[in-house]
Protein backbone atom coordinates (compact mmCIF):
# COMPACT_ATOMS: atom_id res chain seq x y z
CA UNK A 1 0.00 0.00 0.00
CA UNK A 2 2.64 2.33 0.94
CA UNK A 3 4.32 1.54 -2.22
CA UNK A 4 1.73 2.20 -3.77
CA UNK A 5 0.83 5.76 -1.95
CA UNK A 6 4.02 6.56 -3.76
CA UNK A 7 3.61 5.44 -7.09
CA UNK A 8 6.60 3.12 -7.38
CA UNK A 9 7.01 0.07 -9.03
CA UNK A 10 8.39 -3.16 -7.22
CA UNK A 11 8.51 -7.19 -7.57
CA UNK A 12 7.11 -9.11 -4.98
CA UNK A 13 8.60 -12.45 -3.54
CA UNK A 14 6.50 -13.94 -2.10
CA UNK A 15 8.15 -16.63 0.88
CA UNK A 16 7.07 -19.44 3.35
CA UNK A 17 7.38 -19.03 6.71
CA UNK A 18 10.61 -21.35 6.95
CA UNK A 19 12.20 -20.03 3.77
CA UNK A 20 14.45 -17.78 5.95
CA UNK A 21 17.01 -18.21 3.35
CA UNK A 22 15.29 -16.03 1.11
CA UNK A 23 15.63 -12.86 3.58
CA UNK A 24 19.16 -13.78 5.14
CA UNK A 25 21.01 -11.49 2.33
CA UNK A 26 19.25 -8.38 4.26
CA UNK A 27 19.79 -9.72 8.03
CA UNK A 28 16.51 -10.39 8.89
CA UNK A 29 14.52 -13.30 9.49
CA UNK A 30 11.06 -11.89 9.03
CA UNK A 31 8.98 -10.12 6.58
CA UNK A 32 8.42 -6.98 5.26
CA UNK A 33 11.87 -6.81 3.38
CA UNK A 34 12.75 -4.06 1.19
CA UNK A 35 15.01 -3.98 -1.68
CA UNK A 36 15.82 -0.87 -3.37
CA UNK A 37 19.10 -0.62 -5.51
CA UNK A 38 21.79 -1.45 -3.35
CA UNK A 39 19.86 -0.65 0.25
CA UNK A 40 18.23 -3.57 1.52
CA UNK A 41 16.20 -3.28 5.12
CA UNK A 42 12.90 -4.80 6.84
CA UNK A 43 10.88 -3.69 9.61
CA UNK A 44 7.79 -1.84 7.77
CA UNK A 45 7.95 1.62 10.01
CA UNK A 46 11.83 2.08 8.76
CA UNK A 47 10.30 1.26 5.03
CA UNK A 48 8.17 3.88 5.44
CA UNK A 49 10.56 6.35 6.43
CA UNK A 50 13.04 5.24 3.66
CA UNK A 51 10.57 5.42 1.50
CA UNK A 52 9.45 9.13 2.63
CA UNK A 53 13.12 10.16 2.80
CA UNK A 54 14.00 8.88 -0.22
CA UNK A 55 11.04 9.65 -2.64
CA UNK A 56 10.18 13.32 -1.39
CA UNK A 57 8.18 14.16 -4.72
CA UNK A 58 6.22 11.67 -4.76
CA UNK A 59 2.56 11.88 -2.60
CA UNK A 60 3.69 11.38 1.62
CA UNK A 61 3.07 8.96 3.48
CA UNK A 62 2.85 10.95 6.88
CA UNK A 63 1.75 14.80 5.57
CA UNK A 64 4.35 16.12 7.37
CA UNK A 65 6.43 16.11 10.65
CA UNK A 66 4.47 16.00 13.28
CA UNK A 67 1.62 13.75 11.65
CA UNK A 68 4.59 11.22 11.01
CA UNK A 69 5.60 11.49 15.14
CA UNK A 70 1.66 11.14 16.06
CA UNK A 71 1.42 7.93 13.28
CA UNK A 72 4.05 6.13 15.30
CA UNK A 73 1.58 6.19 17.90
CA UNK A 74 -0.69 4.21 16.21
CA UNK A 75 2.34 2.30 15.05
CA UNK A 76 3.37 1.14 18.47
CA UNK A 77 -0.55 0.52 19.26
CA UNK A 78 -0.63 -1.72 16.40
CA UNK A 79 2.46 -3.99 17.94
CA UNK A 80 1.22 -3.52 21.12
CA UNK A 81 -2.61 -3.77 21.09
CA UNK A 82 -3.59 -4.74 18.01
CA UNK A 83 -1.68 -7.69 16.63
CA UNK A 84 -2.11 -9.29 19.89
CA UNK A 85 -5.54 -9.11 19.82
CA UNK A 86 -5.90 -10.04 16.10
CA UNK A 87 -3.54 -12.90 16.28
CA UNK A 88 -5.93 -14.85 19.20
CA UNK A 89 -8.93 -14.74 16.78
CA UNK A 90 -6.70 -16.41 13.80
CA UNK A 91 -3.97 -17.78 14.47
CA UNK A 92 -5.91 -21.51 14.69
CA UNK A 93 -7.40 -20.55 11.20
CA UNK A 94 -3.54 -19.53 9.66
CA UNK A 95 -2.26 -23.06 10.67
CA UNK A 96 -5.16 -24.92 8.77
CA UNK A 97 -3.92 -22.99 5.46
CA UNK A 98 -0.17 -22.83 5.27
CA UNK A 99 1.62 -24.60 3.26
CA UNK A 100 2.42 -28.26 4.27
CA UNK A 101 6.29 -27.44 4.64
CA UNK A 102 5.87 -24.80 7.49
CA UNK A 103 2.94 -27.06 9.47
CA UNK A 104 5.87 -28.25 11.90
CA UNK A 105 7.58 -25.02 12.23
CA UNK A 106 4.58 -23.08 13.23
CA UNK A 107 3.03 -25.19 15.32
CA UNK A 108 6.08 -25.52 17.34
CA UNK A 109 7.42 -21.69 17.36
CA UNK A 110 3.32 -20.88 17.87
CA UNK A 111 3.01 -22.94 20.95
CA UNK A 112 6.36 -22.34 22.49
CA UNK A 113 5.46 -18.24 21.76
CA UNK A 114 1.77 -18.38 23.86
CA UNK A 115 2.31 -21.42 25.72
CA UNK A 116 -0.78 -22.81 24.59
CA UNK A 117 -1.61 -25.69 22.35
CA UNK A 118 -3.04 -24.86 18.87
CA UNK A 119 -5.87 -26.52 19.55
CA UNK A 120 -6.71 -24.48 23.06
CA UNK A 121 -6.02 -21.59 21.03
CA UNK A 122 -8.77 -22.82 18.62
CA UNK A 123 -10.93 -23.27 21.28
CA UNK A 124 -10.70 -19.96 22.41
CA UNK A 125 -11.48 -17.84 19.03
CA UNK A 126 -14.89 -16.93 20.59
CA UNK A 127 -13.40 -15.31 23.62
CA UNK A 128 -10.42 -13.70 21.53
CA UNK A 129 -13.13 -12.16 19.03
CA UNK A 130 -14.50 -10.37 22.01
CA UNK A 131 -11.66 -9.05 23.65
CA UNK A 132 -10.39 -7.91 20.25
CA UNK A 133 -13.76 -6.28 19.72
CA UNK A 134 -13.10 -3.96 23.10
CA UNK A 135 -9.06 -3.24 21.92
CA UNK A 136 -10.66 -1.70 18.88
CA UNK A 137 -12.55 0.82 20.27
CA UNK A 138 -10.12 3.93 19.90
CA UNK A 139 -10.28 2.91 15.95
CA UNK A 140 -13.79 2.44 15.72
CA UNK A 141 -14.23 5.71 17.81
CA UNK A 142 -12.13 7.95 15.47
CA UNK A 143 -13.50 6.02 12.26
CA UNK A 144 -17.19 7.41 13.45
CA UNK A 145 -16.35 11.11 12.21
CA UNK A 146 -13.21 10.47 10.18
CA UNK A 147 -13.04 8.96 6.60
CA UNK A 148 -9.71 7.87 7.39
CA UNK A 149 -7.45 7.69 9.64
CA UNK A 150 -5.14 10.37 8.63
CA UNK A 151 -8.44 12.71 7.81
CA UNK A 152 -8.99 13.57 4.21
CA UNK A 153 -7.48 10.99 2.92
CA UNK A 154 -5.25 7.93 3.41
CA UNK A 155 -1.67 8.02 4.31
CA UNK A 156 0.45 5.48 6.17
CA UNK A 157 -1.71 5.44 9.42
CA UNK A 158 -4.33 3.76 6.83
CA UNK A 159 -2.09 1.34 5.35
CA UNK A 160 -0.39 0.05 8.90
CA UNK A 161 -3.64 -0.86 10.14
CA UNK A 162 -5.08 -1.70 7.03
CA UNK A 163 -2.22 -4.70 6.80
CA UNK A 164 -3.05 -6.24 9.67
CA UNK A 165 -6.89 -6.59 8.93
CA UNK A 166 -6.08 -7.70 5.63
CA UNK A 167 -3.83 -10.36 7.35
CA UNK A 168 -6.39 -11.24 8.96
CA UNK A 169 -9.03 -11.39 5.87
CA UNK A 170 -7.22 -13.45 3.60
CA UNK A 171 -5.70 -15.78 6.58
CA UNK A 172 -9.06 -16.53 8.54
CA UNK A 173 -12.67 -16.43 7.47
CA UNK A 174 -13.23 -14.95 11.77
CA UNK A 175 -15.80 -12.17 11.65
CA UNK A 176 -13.58 -10.05 13.46
CA UNK A 177 -15.24 -6.63 11.71
CA UNK A 178 -19.08 -6.85 10.93
CA UNK A 179 -21.12 -4.86 8.14
CA UNK A 180 -22.21 -1.98 9.56
CA UNK A 181 -19.58 -1.26 12.06
CA UNK A 182 -17.31 1.50 10.67
CA UNK A 183 -13.94 -0.34 10.91
CA UNK A 184 -15.79 -2.77 8.07
CA UNK A 185 -16.96 -0.02 5.96
CA UNK A 186 -12.97 2.01 6.60
CA UNK A 187 -12.05 -1.71 5.37
CA UNK A 188 -14.27 -1.62 1.80
CA UNK A 189 -13.19 1.94 1.21
CA UNK A 190 -9.41 0.58 2.13
CA UNK A 191 -9.64 -2.26 -0.33
CA UNK A 192 -11.17 -0.49 -3.13
CA UNK A 193 -7.69 1.62 -3.33
CA UNK A 194 -5.36 1.63 -5.81
CA UNK A 195 -7.64 -0.10 -8.42
CA UNK A 196 -8.80 -2.77 -5.65
CA UNK A 197 -4.88 -3.77 -5.17
CA UNK A 198 -6.22 -4.80 -1.77
CA UNK A 199 -9.31 -6.66 -3.16
CA UNK A 200 -6.94 -8.59 -5.77
CA UNK A 201 -5.88 -10.88 -2.51
CA UNK A 202 -8.79 -13.45 -2.05
CA UNK A 203 -10.53 -13.38 1.53
CA UNK A 204 -10.22 -16.68 3.44
CA UNK A 205 -13.10 -19.03 2.86
CA UNK B 1 -1.92 23.84 27.96
CA UNK B 2 -3.30 24.40 24.63
CA UNK B 3 -4.27 27.92 25.58
CA UNK B 4 -0.75 28.56 26.51
CA UNK B 5 0.71 27.17 23.51
CA UNK B 6 -2.25 29.41 21.11
CA UNK B 7 -0.19 32.43 23.37
CA UNK B 8 -4.19 33.51 24.32
CA UNK B 9 -5.03 34.67 27.97
CA UNK B 10 -7.82 33.16 29.99
CA UNK B 11 -9.46 33.82 33.22
CA UNK B 12 -9.70 30.56 35.11
CA UNK B 13 -12.46 29.99 37.22
CA UNK B 14 -12.27 26.66 39.67
CA UNK B 15 -15.25 24.81 40.71
CA UNK B 16 -16.40 21.60 43.10
CA UNK B 17 -17.91 18.50 41.87
CA UNK B 18 -21.58 19.65 43.05
CA UNK B 19 -20.74 22.99 41.54
CA UNK B 20 -22.69 22.66 38.23
CA UNK B 21 -24.65 25.77 38.40
CA UNK B 22 -21.31 27.50 37.39
CA UNK B 23 -21.43 25.72 33.96
CA UNK B 24 -25.11 24.96 33.58
CA UNK B 25 -25.20 28.43 30.96
CA UNK B 26 -23.11 26.47 28.69
CA UNK B 27 -25.50 23.32 28.87
CA UNK B 28 -22.74 21.11 30.57
CA UNK B 29 -22.26 19.44 33.76
CA UNK B 30 -18.60 18.61 33.07
CA UNK B 31 -15.10 20.23 32.55
CA UNK B 32 -13.55 21.73 30.75
CA UNK B 33 -16.08 24.32 29.55
CA UNK B 34 -14.56 27.76 27.57
CA UNK B 35 -16.01 30.78 27.07
CA UNK B 36 -14.29 33.09 24.24
CA UNK B 37 -17.00 35.94 23.64
CA UNK B 38 -20.25 35.06 23.48
CA UNK B 39 -19.47 31.13 22.65
CA UNK B 40 -19.39 28.82 25.23
CA UNK B 41 -18.57 24.81 24.86
CA UNK B 42 -17.70 21.78 26.41
CA UNK B 43 -15.24 19.08 25.59
CA UNK B 44 -11.69 19.33 25.30
CA UNK B 45 -11.13 17.92 21.80
CA UNK B 46 -14.04 20.28 20.45
CA UNK B 47 -12.32 23.19 22.47
CA UNK B 48 -9.14 22.70 20.44
CA UNK B 49 -10.36 22.47 17.43
CA UNK B 50 -12.25 25.79 18.13
CA UNK B 51 -8.90 27.39 18.82
CA UNK B 52 -7.30 25.95 16.00
CA UNK B 53 -10.28 27.37 13.49
CA UNK B 54 -10.57 30.70 16.06
CA UNK B 55 -7.13 31.78 16.17
CA UNK B 56 -5.11 30.20 12.79
CA UNK B 57 -2.26 33.10 13.45
CA UNK B 58 -1.27 31.94 16.30
CA UNK B 59 1.04 28.49 16.93
CA UNK B 60 -0.58 25.29 15.36
CA UNK B 61 -1.97 23.15 17.76
CA UNK B 62 -2.00 20.22 15.22
CA UNK B 63 -0.13 20.72 12.34
CA UNK B 64 -2.64 20.29 9.72
CA UNK B 65 -5.06 18.23 8.83
CA UNK B 66 -3.33 14.99 8.81
CA UNK B 67 -1.82 15.30 11.76
CA UNK B 68 -5.29 16.86 13.40
CA UNK B 69 -7.23 13.54 12.59
CA UNK B 70 -4.18 11.34 13.30
CA UNK B 71 -4.37 13.11 16.89
CA UNK B 72 -7.69 12.00 16.82
CA UNK B 73 -7.02 8.39 17.52
CA UNK B 74 -4.78 9.43 20.14
CA UNK B 75 -7.62 11.04 21.32
CA UNK B 76 -9.89 8.46 21.29
CA UNK B 77 -7.12 6.02 22.84
CA UNK B 78 -7.00 8.48 26.00
CA UNK B 79 -10.31 7.71 26.41
CA UNK B 80 -10.96 4.35 25.88
CA UNK B 81 -7.96 3.10 27.61
CA UNK B 82 -5.42 5.34 29.29
CA UNK B 83 -8.41 7.33 31.68
CA UNK B 84 -9.68 3.93 32.72
CA UNK B 85 -6.83 2.54 33.55
CA UNK B 86 -5.77 5.95 35.11
CA UNK B 87 -8.53 6.54 37.59
CA UNK B 88 -8.57 2.86 38.78
CA UNK B 89 -5.02 3.69 40.43
CA UNK B 90 -6.17 7.66 41.87
CA UNK B 91 -9.93 7.32 42.27
CA UNK B 92 -9.20 6.30 46.25
CA UNK B 93 -6.66 9.11 46.75
CA UNK B 94 -8.78 11.71 45.05
CA UNK B 95 -11.58 10.57 47.64
CA UNK B 96 -9.54 11.51 50.33
CA UNK B 97 -8.66 15.09 48.74
CA UNK B 98 -11.39 16.82 47.64
CA UNK B 99 -13.34 19.36 49.64
CA UNK B 100 -15.91 18.39 52.23
CA UNK B 101 -18.99 19.14 50.23
CA UNK B 102 -18.39 17.09 47.30
CA UNK B 103 -17.40 13.90 49.37
CA UNK B 104 -21.39 12.22 49.14
CA UNK B 105 -21.78 13.56 45.62
CA UNK B 106 -18.34 11.65 45.04
CA UNK B 107 -18.90 8.73 46.79
CA UNK B 108 -22.05 7.90 45.56
CA UNK B 109 -21.47 8.78 41.61
CA UNK B 110 -18.33 6.70 41.37
CA UNK B 111 -19.60 3.86 43.58
CA UNK B 112 -22.53 3.30 41.27
CA UNK B 113 -20.16 4.40 38.08
CA UNK B 114 -17.40 1.33 38.82
CA UNK B 115 -19.93 -1.16 40.87
CA UNK B 116 -17.53 -1.31 44.25
CA UNK B 117 -16.84 0.54 47.00
CA UNK B 118 -14.08 2.86 47.11
CA UNK B 119 -12.23 1.02 50.10
CA UNK B 120 -12.60 -1.99 47.13
CA UNK B 121 -10.85 0.24 44.80
CA UNK B 122 -8.26 1.21 47.31
CA UNK B 123 -7.64 -2.24 47.87
CA UNK B 124 -7.20 -2.93 43.94
CA UNK B 125 -4.77 -0.06 43.66
CA UNK B 126 -1.43 -2.38 43.18
CA UNK B 127 -3.16 -4.25 41.07
CA UNK B 128 -4.36 -1.33 38.84
CA UNK B 129 -0.95 -0.05 38.66
CA UNK B 130 0.45 -2.78 37.07
CA UNK B 131 -2.06 -2.71 34.66
CA UNK B 132 -1.68 1.11 34.25
CA UNK B 133 1.95 -0.05 33.20
CA UNK B 134 0.55 -2.32 30.35
CA UNK B 135 -1.77 -0.09 29.48
CA UNK B 136 0.71 2.44 28.82
CA UNK B 137 3.24 0.79 26.27
CA UNK B 138 2.88 2.46 23.39
CA UNK B 139 3.25 6.44 24.94
CA UNK B 140 6.07 4.73 26.22
CA UNK B 141 7.41 2.76 23.02
CA UNK B 142 7.10 6.38 21.16
CA UNK B 143 8.67 8.07 24.02
CA UNK B 144 11.79 6.08 23.72
CA UNK B 145 12.63 7.28 20.05
CA UNK B 146 11.13 10.77 20.20
CA UNK B 147 11.30 13.73 22.84
CA UNK B 148 7.35 14.78 21.94
CA UNK B 149 4.44 13.06 21.24
CA UNK B 150 3.95 15.25 18.42
CA UNK B 151 7.76 14.86 17.48
CA UNK B 152 10.19 17.64 17.05
CA UNK B 153 7.71 20.31 19.57
CA UNK B 154 4.64 20.04 21.80
CA UNK B 155 1.64 19.93 20.40
CA UNK B 156 -1.54 18.68 21.29
CA UNK B 157 -0.98 15.00 21.08
CA UNK B 158 1.16 16.07 24.24
CA UNK B 159 -1.12 18.34 25.76
CA UNK B 160 -4.13 15.85 25.43
CA UNK B 161 -2.07 12.86 27.00
CA UNK B 162 -0.09 15.07 29.83
CA UNK B 163 -3.96 16.63 31.16
CA UNK B 164 -4.58 13.11 32.34
CA UNK B 165 -1.08 12.84 34.04
CA UNK B 166 -1.58 15.75 35.28
CA UNK B 167 -4.58 15.27 36.84
CA UNK B 168 -2.97 12.31 38.73
CA UNK B 169 -0.23 14.17 39.77
CA UNK B 170 -2.25 16.99 41.50
CA UNK B 171 -4.78 14.74 43.16
CA UNK B 172 -2.55 11.38 44.14
CA UNK B 173 0.91 10.19 45.19
CA UNK B 174 0.82 7.31 43.41
CA UNK B 175 3.52 6.34 41.50
CA UNK B 176 2.32 5.70 37.87
CA UNK B 177 5.31 6.23 36.39
CA UNK B 178 8.88 6.34 38.19
CA UNK B 179 12.20 8.44 37.30
CA UNK B 180 13.72 6.29 34.41
CA UNK B 181 10.43 5.19 32.36
CA UNK B 182 10.55 7.65 28.95
CA UNK B 183 7.06 8.59 30.04
CA UNK B 184 8.39 10.44 33.68
CA UNK B 185 11.15 11.75 31.56
CA UNK B 186 8.41 13.57 29.09
CA UNK B 187 6.12 14.36 31.72
CA UNK B 188 8.89 16.30 32.95
CA UNK B 189 9.65 18.11 30.18
CA UNK B 190 6.07 18.84 29.51
CA UNK B 191 5.95 20.43 33.17
CA UNK B 192 8.63 22.81 31.85
CA UNK B 193 6.57 23.96 29.02
CA UNK B 194 5.33 27.92 29.58
CA UNK B 195 7.68 28.94 32.14
CA UNK B 196 6.63 25.67 34.19
CA UNK B 197 3.44 26.37 33.84
CA UNK B 198 2.42 22.75 34.89
CA UNK B 199 4.45 22.65 38.13
CA UNK B 200 2.89 25.62 39.32
CA UNK B 201 0.32 23.02 40.59
CA UNK B 202 1.62 21.26 43.47
CA UNK B 203 2.07 17.33 43.40
CA UNK B 204 -0.26 15.39 46.30
CA UNK B 205 1.64 14.11 49.04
Amino acid sequence: MALAHKGLEAKFEPMRFTEKDKIAFAHSTTVPVLVDGNVAMNESWDIADYLEETYPDKPSLFGGEASRAVTGFINAWTNSTLHPALIMCVLADIYDRIDPMDVHYFRESREKRFGKTLEEIRGGQTAALEQCSQALTPLRTILKSEEWIAGDAPAYADYLIFAAFQWCRIMSPAEIIKTGDPIFEWRERMLDLFNGLGRSFKAAL
